[in-house]
């Protein structure tokens, strides 16, 4: 039997929340599939993410900046837009649209040996 | 550098060519990014897909039925509807709507060793 069918799009956390909501969609294999909402947030003064997996994330709705290091501009990012982010490359949201929530889908993959 | 922003929703195929669009758009590694664009394809009548590979899929536009072997009904999917389909889990298309492209992103993930 496999799973009921699940919509992404459904559910969204209500605007104004202090935080990004973060939900597993797929876990415990060499991918982990996410679904992330933002409402406005943006990673705090400072703060740059380092992660040890690979990343291919794409916005499908709403709007975001995002910042990668040694890149000049920030990317302004809508629906449909997707990138690669490899591993350790450092990178941070610089905004999100706080008047609408911003669906992200990351795919995280894991290094291979 | 990292490789420039591409959009999901951009370059479709138009509507009446004779086959899917496939597209990778991260390959060579224990997770596959697949865009697949139906524009009214169905499987062949008797066909099903039996993979190796678990894959998780989520339409992002558009409209279709899926079919997996075992189950009564067929799974009606539009904008957002996802589910994981384990390894071997026969299923097909059964029809996809011929008026909008119906725009896929399937993650396939390489089985454990």
């Amino acid at each position: 039997m496999l799973p009921p069918t699940a919509n992404l799009f459904a559910d969204l956390p209500p605007l104004g929340r202090p935080d990004e909501e973060v939900r597993d969609l797929l876990a415990g294999r060499a991918v982990r599939i996410e679904r992330i909402v933002s409402t406005g947030q943006a990673s705090p003064p400072g703060f740059w993410y380092d992660q040890p997996w690979d990343e291919w994330v794409v916005l499908l709705a709403g709007a975001a900046r995002l910042r990668v290091a040694g890149e000049t501009e920030a990317r302004l990012l809508g629906p449909g837009d997707h990138l690669l982010i490899p591993a350790h490359a450092r990178h941070r949201v610089e905004w999100t649209d706080p008047e609408t929530p911003s669906i992200w889908l990351a795919v995280h993959c894991r290094p291979e040996p």
